[in-house]
């Protein structure tokens, strides 16, 4: 089997943007992208399922949910229509290979749409941050001209190599893979403590302020707070099974585990 | 070398439906599979590999069986033919991707066969069942709608994602990607308490019980105990001989282990 | 890369048999094969490489060798023509898909040359034996007629499923997988202390004699011990290299071993 | 994903040889080639991206760069052209299979751009040097014969086996896979002691003046120790990304890392 994009609908799109907000630290990216489904009222139109995800299915009160990332479009009447990806899952938690499969997936489907643009929202941790202190969002780009396109977005371009080094998973390979795709790619972090058990609305909010800025897009972000604290339900109790399906799928010697699968 | 499937018979088959049931928790849903089959004299028609189970043969009296699921079909006078998939190892104890990718190809063929509908057999673990307590049956479907069609059955579908919130292996990815077929899904898990070394048939009565019900069998129950016990000692079997693989199989640093292999 | 075989030369051979004896426990069936290719003079006319052997080449003075298996033929003057293959390594040490994929290739390339029956050699531990015992050989076959046919060769084929369950690698999946390819499978298995330190010269005897009468071959054994001691040295010297090349690929967190790396 | 090679360039190349030197001990061979890439003022006309690659991005500034090898060609108005490989990353850290492929993909490239000869460069631990004594250079050959051409170099082609006995990644499979296309071998390691934590151009300026004789270059080697510095810092820096990027990727049981993923 391999990694596969279910198309539910072929919306025509003027010019679109590829949004990415996957589960990563504080699930800044995360609340951020799915947020903007909601706010949007954008339209599920495909679903990307891969055997890189874990080999579990959730269970939303009685349907079982195999673990996917979905795209969701918006027509903008102003601009650059909007293609946002979001999911319960990564891929390739344990492989860097599945990172690597899905992201040339998502990369492929994106060009097949028309994407000239990538942008991907996560988070970065820094271990601690006073409450009262105002929350910086990182970004980094595929092409060093990008950064002074959006200088006015309040993103700081100038420090994320000596803070941060390197961007892990699809939030960085999306915007790195792009670049081999022709498409520009943006990333922006928003600073966050880095307990993945915390998701954290703040950081997802300062992120938001500035993809808006980027697209002008007029979002109102005045709820993001209350819808927050439902999706954090939602991922912490994924994570939660993950963790719980890691234990079972990892074969100990001499215990007597192989039988915990299903 | 892919996991194949080995087609020994082509039955003719009427509205054919599919019933799994895999080595796993209190192997409730291999014994209730099992006794399926040998109550109602299914016949085998087909056999998987796959380089997703470990790579070892087991010996039954002189003879090296590699190990295999096994498809079998039994002709309904009276409604759906069935086929039964049982087999000594779940794929890709060690590895997601052997999990979806067995899972595929079992749903492929059962597509070819003509199947729409997939009943899955497992058991959940709850560290502890008191003697006297009757024994639960959850249940989790693919579509919403199956869970009211089956309301008589005796099954629990109100507490199940409350209750476990997820299905690890092929019992729950089999009724998810069923849907991606336009396959109807249905997993049935008897309460066990969990220690993979204790086969339950207690557990696996139940779980047939609710299967007979849905399907409007008329299957004698009263042999199950006995027969498990048959049934327990070949799984056990498996089990040693799995944990003992592993341990050769594991390459350890420092130890003289690499040559234990065959 | 996949699993290739290098063809070096096309010998045309009469009924050919196949015989394995790859790496294992006490180096048994390794040393039994490489004797008999050594004693009938045997010529090598192909080579198997894989992707699932270890990342690293030996070096034989000063001349890089990537592992691989071997085949050789002999043309029996008086009976079937034998295919011995032998070789540095088991395919597939930490992956089961490995195994797999190099037993399905080899035997691929078995039926190319017109092979219906393989015989596998190795050994099973029995964690001591008293010196003045006997060492026993034990049988497996993929089909229990087999054994019947072999039963005045000296082997156990009675007590091998009680004594050892299961066996691990290609010494198994080779018998194994033959079945489904319509060839007939033998494994011999000679008794051993398992510590794959000691490679068994006298366990190694044991199983060339078995098969010596099995295939009515005519083959001098008196001088496998003193052979035996050669072939120690260098398997040991390979043994050793694998514990080194494994360490040095095994990336652990906190730890500078990255660029131990070539 | 598979791994792939962009061409950015198609130069004419007169009989050229390829030179690799990639990130492993001592950075010895790294260090080497980046070397002749600055001082010949070579120029990169591919580069090889793959899956096997850790799944992360560098960031250099603020831009994003994905993991990858690079092609550098040179042309020599008085002997054979250079094919230069440099890069950020081994591949496969984890994966056997990785690492063939990359090399397979290597060697098919090269190939086709006329290669007949490979020299790869790299270090060999041996725990601890003393600072007087002169640093030896061990060399190893797919083909006998060629130690016997290159035996005024200055290299020990006599007692690599007994000293190193293997090698492992890209610098050996490189030697070792390109005799089966038919192309020459020749790897050369300076002695290291070993801590990858410390880069070492003592060690690259004897590997490098060994080369430049054996090809007959005229390289001038004096600025080496002052211009890898430079690379030091920067292969440093990959080397602290990729622990933190394993840390984020390797999961833990009841631990909550999953989320640190982007």
């Amino acid at each position: 089997m391999e990694t596969v994009i279910k198309v539910l609908d072929k919306p025509k799109l003027k010019n679109p943007v590829l949004i990415e907000g996957l589960p990563g630290i504080g699930n800044v990216g995360r609340i951020a992208a799915g947020y903007l489904v909601e706010e949007l009222k954008a339209k599920k139109f495909a679903e990307l399922y891969s055997p890189h995800f874990l080999p579990f299915v959730l269970l939303h009160n009685n349907v079982t949910e195999l673990l996917k990332n979905e795209f969701y479009y918006w027509k903008n009447p102003r601009g650059n229509d909007l293609v946002i990806l979001v999911g319960d899952s990564q891929a390739g938690d344990q492989s860097g290979v599945g990172h690597y499969e899905v992201v040339e997936k998502i990369l492929a489907f994106a060009g097949e749409l028309g994407v000239k643009q990538v942008f991907t929202l996560g988070g970065f941790a820094t271990g601690s941050i006073e409450e009262t202190k105002e929350i910086e969002v990182l970004g980094a780009v595929n092409d060093s001209k990008l950064a002074a396109r959006y200088k006015d977005a309040g993103v700081n371009f100038t420090d994320t190599a000596s803070r941060i080094g390197m961007i892990v998973g699809a939030t960085g390979l999306l915007v790195g893979m792009a670049k081999n795709k022709g498409m520009e790619g943006v990333c922006l972090m928003g600073e966050t403590t880095g307990f993945p058990i915390l998701t954290d609305p703040r950081a997802a909010e300062k992120v938001l302020q500035a993809l808006v800025k980027m697209l002008g897009l007029k979002v109102n972000l005045s709820t993001l707070d209350q819808r927050s604290k439902e999706m954090e339900e939602f991922l912490k109790k994924i994570e939660k099974m993950q963790q719980k399906a890691l234990k079972q799928l990892s074969v100990k010697e001499g215990k007597e585990q192989l039988s915990y699968i299903g």
